[in-house]
Order: C-alpha cells, then structure tokens, then sequence
C-alpha cells in the first residue's frame, strides 16, 4: 500500500488540479482498472474508469504494433462537449476530464 | 465521385500539411476505413488506416456512451516517438503523424 506521505501528495495533486477552471473530474487508477482516487461518483468512476481504461490500452497496443520500440505517452479525446486527458503510467492511469469551453 | 476541383484542393491541403516541419505522413480515408490519399506506402497506409480508424471508432462510441448527446471532435495520441493527430468528419477522417521533437 502506498505511504501515507505518497497518499497525501497525490491528494493533494488532485485538489490542485481541481482548482483549475473547467475540471470536472480526476481519476486515478491501476493499469488493470481499479480505481485509486475519483472526484466523480462510484458509478461515474467506474463507467469512465472502464471505458477509458480500455482505449488507453487500445492506443497503448497501436503505437506498440506500428513500432515495437515506441510507446504511450499521452491521449487527448476532444468532443463537442468535453476533453479528456489521459496520462498513462507503467503502473498507473490518470485521467482529468475537463470543459474546454470554460478553461482560463 | 469528388469533383476534380475538390480533389486538387485537397491535394493542395495535403501539400501544404506535408511542409510543416516534422510531418511524417498524412491520411485521409473514408469512415469504413478505404483509403482515399496518402502520402506514406500503399502498406504504411494499410497498417495506419486499420489502426487508426479501429481506435477512433472506439474513441467515438466511448464518448457517445458516457452522453449520447456528444461527440467526438479530435484525438491526439501522443507516444515517446511520435505523435498521431486525428479529425474525424462525418464521413472521412483525417490523420497527421508528425514527429513532435522537430516541430518548428
């Protein structure tokens, strides 16, 4: 289990990031899915966090097939309403769920 | 069939795309994955296309899912090596790979 300095900073990493204007949410999860840390609801983690989970690993697998020797780093999904961005790490998966129409 | 006026304005774009500095390849094919222009191989195209257009469909059908209302506009896949910039229309959809480290 993560220390509970490391489960403060990253705590208060998500308060930072939901001061910003526009940010409507923040998820953080394990690779296999499991949701670490959400502002949104259980039930609006767990659809974002399986939905997204498995385009990142998606994308993960495409860059991985157009070159063995590359690899994720980011993902921006923009649409008419909202973007998100999904930083994918070796062990972790942020994503911040944001209204670009409102951003400073 | 597109007119060749339209067709010599979209070879101009494709021109004009293909002189930004660190652009590695451009392609534009219809939603059904039939490749329409392309400045990589006839392969590259093929493997791109596929991909490309398998994980924009996916990107697409999360965002509808998570508000029917809603869809999808663009998509950035960022990796260590390059970077995949994709502008879905109704019915074709546009990709740009460009290598992000020697963007102007």
């Amino acid at each position: 289990m993560a220390t509970s300095a490391v489960m403060s900073e990253v705590e208060e990493t998500l308060q930072r990031i939901k001061s910003h204007k526009g940010v409507e949410g923040i998820i953080i999860m394990t690779q296999e899915g499991s949701i670490l840390q959400s502002t949104l609801t259980e039930e609006q983690s767990k659809q974002h966090g399986a939905l997204i989970s498995s385009l990142t690993e998606k994308a993960s697998l495409m860059i991985s097939t157009l070159d063995p020797d590359d690899k994720l780093s980011f993902l921006r999904v923009r649409s008419q309403k909202k973007e998100i961005m999904i930083a994918p790490d070796n062990d972790f998966l942020m994503m911040v769920i944001q209204n670009p129409n409102v951003v400073e």
